[in-house]
């Protein structure tokens, strides 16, 4: 996969930091669509050159008014459009001949009412692009960079207050969400960079927005909305680039798009909804996907007050017991590490406070209110034991009482100069100016500890940045020369075939055309064998009565033949059938399955689970988006629920995981080198054993080519 | 199980609605444990009489002081006792001498520091039970009343900021977050019926606060704060007088216990921690359990405001698609039922505005600020199609806005006087005013639209109050004779036996004690069939190669017999081996778990899940505590994970849910009939069959007698 499309940085900086920005279809009214960003810029105190372009004024909001952009006799480096969908043509051509060099366009009327409306779009898109604009919109609420006075929006939310200027970017598709969020930011007094929101995306999409954020010196985190992705290759890009940059991204994402025609055959796609997708994507850049509203603000609002901790190790005090069980069962919910204190921390603490709970977390308890500097003692005692990634302390409502505030206050200076590289956080009431005073010691403020824990979680599950260990790890090379599949489902044999010669482990096997060559199968394969009759046309072999199992003898193979050829003919009456195929009966072992589907926003995703139900009722699988590294394909078979039962469960032997990580490496390998021609390619079962019995061994297997809704539209299934 | 534990409710009103108060201890100080009490007393202005304890002054706080209680000379209803730990028994006896009625008991230095202060706090437990004094603490934060200016606590939380008088009542066993809850309950605007801690409940417990709250005609709604409970039957009986009143309780249960040494052997309780009892017992009276402070307090104010919804049903209007789905996500977690709208509501909706979403979540887009009345209009209009049980409306930053602000308050008070029963939530940013002016219409208010459907949804889940169809369900009849099992660990052949007569279908089997018996069994049951070796002494016969399994010739069996007996000498050396059970072969159907243990807090607890990993690993298990009907049975096989496999999943046929759902109860009944004598009894497997195979049939059984420690402590396991 190439990961790098061409953002065209500079027309993004002509637009998010224009020099001189027109207003076209500018209005005297402030109410109105084309007043409002003229008088937000006026107002605010945008410092660049300003140009009212309105044809039937002489002036607007005490501007002198252009008839039209070629008027204006200076560059334009951004042209704000606020004129009906019926004129947007004629103005795209004069900010094509005034060399305008990027566009906001606020009006609606293009994609979001049909085919109409979307052949309008597609024309605008071509035509932009040849004239070098860069665009933000259609039907989209505009832009603002606060630091920069910089209003292209007509929405109303700067009119209730404005948002601070900060260091968190944030870029919505929605521009009702974006809104929302713009009021959200300054309820909780969040610092903006830049507020962006993308419309239709008929040039300028979210993606663009994240990328252009990911190199702006003025950005450190950045929150984004998303409801759908349609090309996936810059939405990794701007991603990676995040990544590489060490800026954290917060992602809200919701509602899941249809899956394609084309994967319907598939059993992954089935498997895997396209939500899942987007979990593997967002896994695969490190973003910090946020599930409800509170949490999106909160994760970017600590992401930019703290550093990333450098472990999962987490110290937490606190001065109710109660609280501090809450957070430990939070904690290990989040996946932190609440290591014990040593033996002589804790001792130390008994003898400080008899009755404190010295374990971690730790209870000074009520015994604080009559000894105060039992605080700072404890949380030093507790840092220099353990020197804790993250440090948390519960101090209830401490944080309104004036005298416990200037201690509290004291601890954390103290703290933050003693370990500067640690994410210090405290949980407790107190008003938002007491707040924002630790929040610049760098200090997270909390009044829901179970809020904070999953924050710091977060947060601790970050990736370094490039340079500090976090340069993405170097993916499995997919080996091999390219592979042209042809369209359609293979045979098993087929299927079989090309798995293995890519490196995956395949159960000995052979066609057989006759019940005799079944029949001498059973001596050829060294064992019982199983039949399955071959057929591109049967999806559900079982289910059509074309399988038979443990046949020990050419008698008993030779019957089964016959037995499964008749029983498919009379199940499936129109499938083509290509005898059978015998191979060799495995037995023990735990059905694992294995696969690659091609996500048609994302390309290929490798998919691993237990067979059967845990995959098809439970949908215990994990996901990962190619390329993948070894790493990645060992972490897909631990990650599972059901990893215990491989990991050698009730008294068995573990099967071999580093088998299962080649096996995953070799699957993603093929579907690399397979690239656009490959739909699916599903290994079921993959038979995952111990070692010194082999490994895993994959038994049946299903390649298809793309275009694979002409292979799924001719499947016979037998199953109900 | 007997629910109707004494719990003196005169005794509690002396306590919590005294009409005179004692402070033994009373100090001029305002600052000190004996001072604060008195000095909110006075300034608060508490209406009944008041008199101060304190033999060491004349007067306190402008009382005079009284040098003992017996000097007072009139009934005194409520002490508060606030003096050091060594003089506490002394002020007992005075309160004894002057019949004081109840007492609050702030001092430390009881069963929090050890055996000997336990053995103090026996004894204190004692004399006030004889004495008929009823006693809150030790160790306790003592309680307030804010609607009678009752304050009988030293915590200083008031002195930042009273709580206002309300509906909700809190009991917290801990003093740390009882005061920190006070403080939330302050800063949520919250009002109160009663606030109390209990500390270490020497007398008044956790579930007598509730007990009392539950007939408090102050209190609508009760919220607890738990870190464990010592007396199973007083909770439950406390919890069934609340939903009999008809009152949510809203719990926030931290921790867990340690599980008692009598279940260790028991598979069962190794399965289901403690906590998962907790669980069984609050679903088992309609409880909300909340797993975050924000939540906590979030479904106490909403119970309080709102009608409990009549169904699941959702009508959901917003002005943001993006917040729509999540909301929609949100509510299909919550298992609410957002149902569409009809056809001729969406046409309505479609013609008011063309690209709005009409399905449900109805999406009204920002056009709503073109033309506000699409407001009014849409939800009139989702309410007379579907007349939903609630409605959530999302308007953005839209309660920060003046002219809106207009329009939606007046769209809640129409929808309120034209749907009395409807459950209505805002969810906006708005002023703390305007959201206290919409509840006061009964509207819930939130700021984050998933809070908002968590509420939603467990507020659904309250089951109707006691005559509106709410009574408790009969449980299913323990019929049959009182069952006394001699202690520890019955044979499989007993066990089968005393289940086979309890009515639950077990496999025909035998006990043979010789190969030749062995060798007969196979005609005798009428097929093959397995050999278990016989002894109560091993635990895990497979693990000590003491099965066999499919015999089908007296020749395969009569082997069988030696084989397995000298092996499970072998394993188990100074085992006593009883023979072997010979039981007919079961094929087929779906392997299930089924059990009773007895919880050393809460009684018995019944358990079902598939067995294997299903159990071990994936914890998909249901358990309740009993007694249990048969709907109750019938919804724990329903509500596993694993469901879809007995309902018939990959081309099979269903099980027998009935059989299933009959075990269950016939199960429950063998344990309620053998009560105390029981402490576990274990089907393993309980196989689950299709109706026509007759159903589901206990293949193994493990009943053991309590003590079970012992039979547990003498067990062998061959497992490593």
């Amino acid at each position: 996969m190439q990961e790098s499309p061409d953002f065209d940085f500079a027309g993004l900086d002509a637009l998010f930091a224009p020099r001189s920005i027109a207003i076209v279809g500018a209005t005297d009214s402030v109410e109105r669509i084309g007043g409002i960003p003229l008088d937000y810029l006026l107002r605010f105190g945008y410092t660049g050159r300003l140009h009212a372009v309105n044809p039937r004024a002489a002036t607007v909001q005490g501007l002198p008014a252009h008839a039209r952009l070629t008027d204006i006799g200076e560059p334009v480096d951004l042209a704000i459009v606020a004129v009906p969908q019926a004129h947007v043509a004629a103005v795209l051509e004069d900010a094509a001949a005034a060399r305008v060099r990027s566009m906001v366009l606020f009006s609606s009327g293009f994609a979001e009412i049909g085919a109409e409306g979307a052949a309008a779009q597609q024309a605008l898109q071509k035509r932009a692009r040849e004239a070098g604009i860069r665009l933000i919109g259609p039907n989209c609420l505009g832009f603002m960079r606060p630091g920069h006075q910089t209003y292209a929006t007509f929405s109303p939310a700067p009119n209730a207050g404005r948002v601070r200027p900060g260091r968190i970017g944030l870029v919505s598709q929605s521009g009702a969400f974006g809104a929302y969020a713009y009021s959200l930011a300054r309820e909780r007094g969040l610092g903006l960079s830049l507020w962006a929101t993308t419309g239709n995306e008929a040039d300028v999409q979210l993606a663009d927005g994240l990328a252009w954020l990911a190199r702006d010196p003025e950005t450190d985190v950045i929150m984004a909305y998303m409801e759908g992705c349609r090309d996936g290759e810059r939405l990794r890009a701007a991603l990676a680039l995040a990544r590489e940059r060490g800026k954290p991204v917060v992602m809200f994402k919701v509602g899941t798009s249809e899956l394609g025609a084309a994967a319907a055959a598939s059993h992954t796609a089935s498997l895997a909804g396209n939500d899942a997708v987007y979990d593997a994507v967002f896994r695969r850049y490190g973003v910090l996907r946020a599930h409800t509203i509170s949490d999106f603000f909160a994760l970017a609002a600590s992401a930019a007050i703290a550093p990333r901790p450098r472990d999962r190790s987490i110290g937490i005090l606190t001065v109710s017991g109660g609280v501090g069980a809450l957070m430990a069962d939070d904690a290990s919910a989040a996946g932190l590490d609440v290591q014990a204190l040593s033996e002589a921390a804790q001792r130390q603490l008994r003898e400080w406070v008899p009755f404190a709970a010295p374990r971690n977390p730790v209870d000074i308890t009520g015994q604080v209110t009559n000894d105060i500097s039992l605080l700072e003692r404890s949380a030093e005692l507790m840092m220099q034991d353990r020197n804790f990634a993250s440090w948390l302390g519960f101090f209830a409502a401490g944080g309104l009482s004036d005298a416990f505030w200037a201690v509290l206050r004291a601890l954390v200076e103290k703290l933050r100069a003693a370990h500067p590289d640690t994410l210090l956080a405290i949980c407790t009431l107190c008003s938002d100016a007491r707040r924002a005073e630790l929040e610049a010691l760098g200090c997270l403020v909390f009044s829901d500890p179970s809020a904070a824990i999953r924050c710091i979680g977060a947060l601790a599950s970050l990736s370094p940045p490039a340079g500090q260990g976090g340069a993405a790890p170097t993916p499995a090379a997919a080996a091999g020369p390219a592979v042209r599949l042809a369209p359609g489902g293979l045979s098993e044999a087929q299927s079989m075939a090309l798995l293995a010669e890519a490196g995956v482990p395949v159960v000995p096997h052979q066609r057989v055309q006759t019940a005799q060559q079944a029949a001498d199968a059973v001596q050829a394969l060294g064992g019982a064998i199983a039949l399955k009759v071959a057929s591109a046309d049967i999806a559900h072999k079982s289910e059509a009565g074309g399988v038979a199992l443990d046949l020990r003898t050419a008698g008993d193979a030779r019957a089964a033949f016959e037995r499964i050829v008749a029983r498919a003919r009379q199940a499936c009456p129109g499938a083509r059938l290509e005898g059978a195929l015998a191979a060799r009966m495995v037995h023990g072992g735990v059905e694992c399955i294995a696969g690659v589907h091609r996500d048609p926003v994302f390309g290929p995703v490798l998919m691993f689970g237990l067979g059967g139900i845990h995959v098809e009722i439970l949908r215990d699988v994990s996901l990962r988006v190619l390329p993948v590294t070894r790493e990645d394909a060992l972490a897909m078979v631990q990650e599972l629920r059901t990893f215990p039962i491989l990991a050698g469960a009730r008294g068995k032997p573990p099967v071999d995981l580093q088998s299962l990580a080649d096996a995953l490496c070799a699957l993603a390998g093929f579907a690399e080198r397979a690239g656009d021609t490959l739909a699916s390619a599903e290994i079921n079962p993959l038979i995952a054993r111990p070692r010194d019995q082999g490994g895993c061994l994959a038994v049946d297997a299903l390649v298809i080519g793309t275009p694979a809704a002409t292979a799924a539209a001719t499947a016979c299934t037998a199953a109900a």
